[in-house]
């Protein structure tokens, strides 16, 4: 693909009333629609008229009466959200997370299947590990097991996924009314799988669906998240705050997958990007100051000990960060919890500035401008070897999603970066993603 | 409630093209919309044209490459179908089975608090424990574990799902913009359960859904199944052969239920009832003989096989039903197999005449007439202390589901058995359920 005809892939990662902490606070946000579904198929809609690559749900298996006292929380689960959103939208890819670490395979593998079914192959999965002990403690656990068990457990998890995906081949339904023959036994297999963690028998109870399977998103960013992500991943969400970073870990990243004899371009690289968006100066400085006002440094300062797991709870709001355990003895989220300090570091930030600088987008990099700032900084990023596109996290949907359509992806459109036509119905197909091969094929 | 204003309540046994295990081969059947969620779509809205108060899913975690020779195998999970259909309808309740034997309570309390969402307060859970080895073997054990054993776990986690139900009182969110409190902290509760089987913190991580909780139906008729519907169960769908076994089921249920310190009218009692309808007698004796041709008898002994764990694959065809292990011994589906056993015995029939028995209702009671006679027959029963209300399992789609609804439920609302129009929004009110006291509030 010559650098002309390459576009970028955006994809929306939905967050209620957007990824500022303070965005349901905002006072043009539609709050009291949090609990409707009406209101995210609206955003999704807009998206795919904006001809959207895809978007995104986070998630995760706890929260805590302390947590909720002040942060807003939706009541949906992805994997039911996005089966909802899939019979009322047509094009865009719709991803979920579900976690690898108190789940089963076959739940899992099976429902991605019966979203790819409902959406006619738009299907993805962004692979977790769950990461605190608070969510350890709604499975039968006190404390997380460590980071590493983790991962070879997420490890095994997906061999058994792509097995049990792989149990139909793709011909294996006959579906002769005449014969009587619904399927061709000998193209749906047992896996027999016995490993460390997973006994799996097989097959699926699902033949195979339109894109065979899910599309693997991954987004850990640890060296055990980089490893996982090059054997598995076929687009990975990463938090990255400075161009240099964001284009050392785009370099490293597709070496590795080079290495484990992949296609480094079967594995898009899309960094998170946290806009606030106005269409003068003013306008952004007015937005930002305003959702800064409704902070909650209480709330804000336990969102952070929980990301970094370590209870910062009683530290001094106006002294620098105080010192966290050594980045090799973290067991929760690795990566995002070693960005945080850098940046702390690297602009000498007091504890409140540093909380500010995450409100937006919790260590994801926050752009604030005019759309023209925002198009530069993208096309930036994206020609010169940092990002095969971006995951859009506006800092309150209300505007910033909506400038973003209307004047950021325009003018995208203009520079010929950005679709202006979906060209296919696939997730896979807007990605630019092949079907990966059937291992059991042909046996 | 007088036996005048005492309405009957209708379920809709979703079953793609049918319940008769030939129904996918049977001309007229659009088996090609299989794996079209559009079919699906189009047959629930007619159920809920009909005013019928729910449609239900039932499931399995497992299959096989010689079942899916000859039997058709639809592509959706429940619980995404279901989420799916929440959003392109208004009324109509929607009952998910998901097994309490291979999931853990955290993830299904909060699917189904999430499937209530979407619905505006319609879902429905059917409560099963899992009896087969074969899915066992999906999920990293040889044999399914005893049936008391499944039972003791069903009923913790039963127990613990109530509770994460529970977690959050109903006024507990608050959302005031102004003060930035989203949810008053002492509304939300860690569960802090500890049992046997499951160590669960809480709370979950939604909060209280319209309905408060979903629906729980339950289907087992076992002495276990039985204790568990007496204590938990909301709706009850059972397999009765005959209407004198439907009524004794009917009325040790509700004295259970009362036993239990349970108002029985908070019980509702739904048999199965597979209906061959035509509108002569001609024309249903012509859609019986076909649907009997296209049995293929290998696949019946297979799937009989399967439901009372015994191989009955060697049996001969033209004789008795073989000797079957004490139903002491039974660690599958317990009073299915007896009700199979009891059947074949009181009729006397050959091993293949059973199995045409079998292949309308797998053991559900199946009436085969014009709508007049199905009408007479449900009224009867509905009158005279056997049954609330149905659950309707055609024996092919098309065409006897659309004559049900265009024959026999005008029928039943002529003679004032079954309501005209919904008088509520929620599948609690269809089926006249109050919303169960919250163990945590006023604490």
């Amino acid at each position: 693909m010559n650098n002309h005809d390459r576009k970028m892939h955006l994809n929306l990662f939905l967050a209620s009333m957007g990824h500022h902490e303070a965005s349901w606070r905002y006072p043009d946000a539609p709050t009291e629609h949090l609990f409707n579904f009406t209101y995210y198929k609206e955003l999704v809609k807009k998206a795919e008229q904006a001809k959207m690559d895809s978007i995104f749900l986070a998630d995760r298996t706890s929260t805590s009466s302390k947590s909720v006292k002040y942060g807003a929380l939706t009541p949906f689960e992805p994997t039911t959200l996005l089966s909802a959103l899939a019979v009322v939208t047509e094009k865009i890819g719709l991803i979920g997370t579900v976690s690898t670490s108190f789940n089963e395979p076959y739940n899992v593998a099976r429902r991605f299947s019966s979203l790819d079914f409902l959406s006619n192959g738009r299907a993805g999965w962004n692979i977790i590990t769950s990461g605190t002990d608070s969510e350890a403690q709604n499975f039968n656990l006190d404390k997380i097991p460590d980071h590493a068990l983790r991962y070879k457990r997420a490890k095994e998890f997906l061999d058994v996924s792509i097995k049990l995906w792989d149990s139909w081949e793709d011909d294996a339904v006959i579906l002769n009314k005449e014969s009587g023959i619904f399927a061709d036994s000998r193209k749906v297999h047992e896996i027999n799988h016995k490993g460390e963690f997973f006994k799996v028998r097989g097959p699926l109870n699902i033949s195979s669906s339109p894109q065979k399977r899910p599309v693997l998103v991954q987004a850990g960013t640890s060296e055990n998240g980089k490893e996982f992500a090059a054997t598995y991943a076929e687009a990975i969400f990463t938090a990255q705050q400075t161009f240099a970073d964001a284009k050392a870990f785009y370099n490293k990243v597709k070496e590795r997958v080079k290495k484990n004899g992949r296609n480094p371009d079967q594995v898009k690289i899309l960094p998170g990007i946290c806009p606030i968006i106005g269409e003068t100066k003013e306008e952004v400085i007015e937005t930002e100051s305003k959702l800064q006002e409704l902070m909650n440094f209480d709330h804000s300062l336990m969102q952070l000990s929980n990301r970094i797991g370590t209870d910062l709870t009683s530290a001094k709001l106006d002294e620098p960060l105080p010192e966290l355990p050594v980045i090799e003895e973290i067991q929760g989220h690795k990566s995002r919890t070693e960005l945080i300090i850098e940046l702390a570091q690297r602009e000498n930030l007091t504890l409140k500035q540093l909380l500010i600088r995450l409100a937006g987008g919790r260590g994801h990099y926050t752009i604030v401008g005019t759309p023209q700032k925002i198009a530069d900084e993208l096309e930036y990023w994206f020609l010169n070897g940092a990002a095969d596109g971006f995951n859009i996290m506006p800092q309150i949907m209300n505007p910033d999603f909506d400038l973003f359509i209307r004047l950021v992806i325009p003018e995208l459109q203009k520079r010929g970066l950005f679709r202006t036509e979906y060209t296919g119905n696939t997730l896979r197909e807007h990605y630019g993603l092949a079907i990966p091969d059937n291992q059991f094929m042909s046996i």
